[in-house]
């Protein structure tokens, strides 16, 4: 009977800057008496680990520049946070009251370059979060740590909340993997009428994030580590970047 | 310990167009002795739901006109299965060789029209599948029928494969849903250090139709039916038509 289990790893601690994240998550397994397998996967919210490196920054410390003090103007947004967003893009994609839709310097097309100014400790409004500096080394890194306190190296995804151009709400998303086959290319297979697919490419690792978000929620950090059990270890691992559609297969430009 | 489970329900059988599913699913529970608990939902795929309602349409039935003859040169596509797409579609969106992206009469925004050529039985090339032709409410009849056959009435979400536009590879997308909270809107609640969250929309049914598509695969027709368990009973039920985004909030037209 074919079956995936989700376990969201409880009394996960706040993170602070230089926290130890692999020894944060072997001790709350320990602590649950969960022992890794063959396959499992751990998806981690992005704030965690933004957190962890210490992708902070201090809006009183930005000073605009002409672009941002006009993105500002036009979007109603504080000119420092919209610095902030260009500092960590390549391009303006969209932009309207209230939204800014940027193409992040690691090719996300995504609000706000995934800034966060939300669950961030400090009393004040103004410390924000930036996105890790490179999610898929940092799955990478982390992988191999559990492995290395463990015994088995884990699947590892760090999921964000991303919004879509043609539907309300925002789904899971993977910034960055390790492990696993983040892109499923099955073009070529045939079904089981022996007709070629026509459609077979997969974003497995996007599909895993929105599955582990279910059981995160999105108000608080109580559930930022999610264990998914039942697949098979991966074949052809690939990192998260795989998921990036290239500029010049971009239609919606 | 919060915990999700998703089962595939096996042995399905091929869906033939007049099948009862509330009976095939209601059978294939039984045969796994598996007994339906509040909070449970379903996830179907759209291909049988689709069958079971007999929506298909045979090319050579079809006259292509101008339009789709145009289109068909410009994408390389069969004019027949071009003039289906168009029948089913309010606008094309975006066109290049192979590519063929409309609004979707329902309002999604997806390539083809959500038409299907693989994995339609007949021995030739010759029969499509249309989407259902209202899955919100095929959702709710489905649910209600298997609400008097069993007892409980589970959650339904009906489930269909996307392209985005600017990631690789599909997920799962829920094109129908009953009894479940497919658009969560939590905007104005706070975070854990009581700040407004900025980001606070989730298309709940998407990303179950994400977790259910991990194990649903793609290639064949095996397991085109997840349970899903380990959720709380909805509280504001909403059909899956709520993550549609109105024509004027898109800003990638």
């Amino acid at each position: 009977m074919p079956q995936l289990t989700l376990t969201a790893l409880d009394g996960f601690p706040l993170v602070q800057p230089g926290d130890d994240l692999a020894q944060l998550i072997a001790d709350r397994m320990a602590a649950q008496d969960i022992t890794l397998a063959e396959g499992d996967i751990l998806v981690l919210a992005q704030k965690i680990v933004s957190k962890a490196e210490g992708r902070f920054r201090n809006l009183s410390d930005i000073a605009p520049g002409a672009q941002a003090k006009q993105l500002a103007d036009e979007t109603g947004k504080d000119p420092r946070l919209v610095q902030a967003i260009l500092d960590e893009s390549t391009e303006v994609v969209r932009k309207r009251k209230g939204v800014l839709v940027v193409r992040h310097r690691l090719g996300f097309v995504m609000a706000q370059a995934g800034i966060d100014q939300s669950n961030v400790e400090g009393g004040d409004d103004d410390r924000i979060l930036l996105l890790p500096e490179n999610p898929d080394a940092s799955a990478e890194a982390l992988r191999d740590q559990l492995g290395q306190k463990l015994g088995i190296k884990p699947g590892i995804v760090i999921a964000d909340s991303f919004g879509r151009p043609f539907r309300n709400g925002t789904t899971g998303i993977a910034i960055g993997a390790a492990g696993i086959e983040s892109f499923v290319d099955r073009r070529g297979d045939t079904d089981l009428f022996g007709r070629t697919l026509l459609v077979s490419t997969i974003a497995h690792a996007d599909e895993l994030a929105s599955a582990a978000s279910i059981l995160m929620g999105q108000a608080d950090e109580g559930r930022p580590v999610v264990l998914i059990r039942g697949l098979p270890p991966a074949q052809n691992p690939l990192p998260s970047s795989s998921l990036i559609r290239p500029l010049d297969e971009d239609l919606f430009r």
